[in-house]
């Protein structure tokens, strides 16, 4: 794993962050509202094993179906309309991270604070700060929700490139998939206040 | 198919609708990011045919699990607490309803702007009063979020139950599992404003 200092704006577990406004048991009902069991911290586990030496060729994945669509790459793209290269890298380093975080932390206090923190990225109040760069203000709420598919989806293959059995790379999969849309829930809610 | 008249508060295609906001550039570019093409509008008519006779017992799995956590049926419940069974009972038919248009229908304008107006009687704009009912006035954005994941993992076995080939349940479920994503993409619109 790269040291928390080598990734620019990481900081999970500063005290710089503030604290998210979303209770321990508001976690645990998410939990439930996507199944997500002890059976499933295990997988996500053993998929966080799996994907280590394969996180960069997951971002390959990821970068290159954002860098094919106008419409999703427009949101690095800097005043003259073009993508911010600087931008992008830093970005991709600490998606790379969250990777890592989503499946080999504990999803305790630190962990929901910074989920906040990338939240607020995504949105007027935080984005473009952190790598000081001139980008659009916001990633639209409808994207990050979509973001649920391909995000999911493409990570299968890389599931199964270890030897595991099918059942085994279904289960890291289906853990997967609950905690990638559970960290969608969490980054939903700056965008709808007392709706969320 | 029940007839539209059968289905309390069932209004799709009716000129009391407010048009939506969503334009089709906006869906053909949530279409893209959640790769729904070709393939998967073939699929997901497939998986329509499939579902068709199913839908009550589809429905009877989503019911049992809302039923079953305290935190999900407390939004069909009454100023006493408990759930309106009445209400209930109307949601449910528009929830069946649902799941035949998602996999019938063109998504067109007509379709569009009924997905702004199941968006809008999950929010404190339209909630409740459809039903007639006191319950509380908004669904958390969280939950519609989280849904995605019971939604489409549930579905699988119905996909599977018409002797179809494996690789075509795989490509029913995962058009599905794109629709699922995209329609709680558009129906995120009103708690997010600008940011949406």
């Amino acid at each position: 794993m790269e040291s928390a200092d080598a990734i620019p704006g990481y900081l999970y577990g500063s005290h710089d962050l503030e604290r998210s406004p979303v209770t321990e048991e508001d976690l645990a009902q998410l939990k439930q509202t996507v199944l997500f069991g002890d059976d499933d911290e295990r997988h996500l586990r053993m998929a966080g094993e799996v994907l280590d030496d394969q996180v960069e060729a997951v971002l390959d994945v990821w970068y290159g179906f954002v860098a094919a669509h106008p419409h999703l790459v427009r949101y690095f793209a800097g005043p003259d309309g073009g993508p911010v290269d600087e931008y992008l890298t830093r970005v991709r380093t600490r998606f790379g991270q969250w990777i890592r975080d989503l499946c080999e932390r504990d999803w305790d206090r630190a962990w929901l604070d910074y989920q906040e923190e990338i939240a607020l990225r995504h949105t007027p109040a935080k984005k473009n700060r952190t790598d000081a760069v001139e980008a659009p203000d916001r990633i639209p709420l409808r994207y990050l929700v979509a973001f649920v598919y391909p995000i999911t989806a493409t990570v299968r293959e890389f599931l199964a490139r270890k030897g595991h059995s099918e059942a085994e790379v279904d289960a890291m999969h289906q853990a997967w998939f609950k905690a990638v849309t559970l960290s969608v829930a969490l980054w939903s809610r700056p965008y709808a206040g007392d709706e969320w």
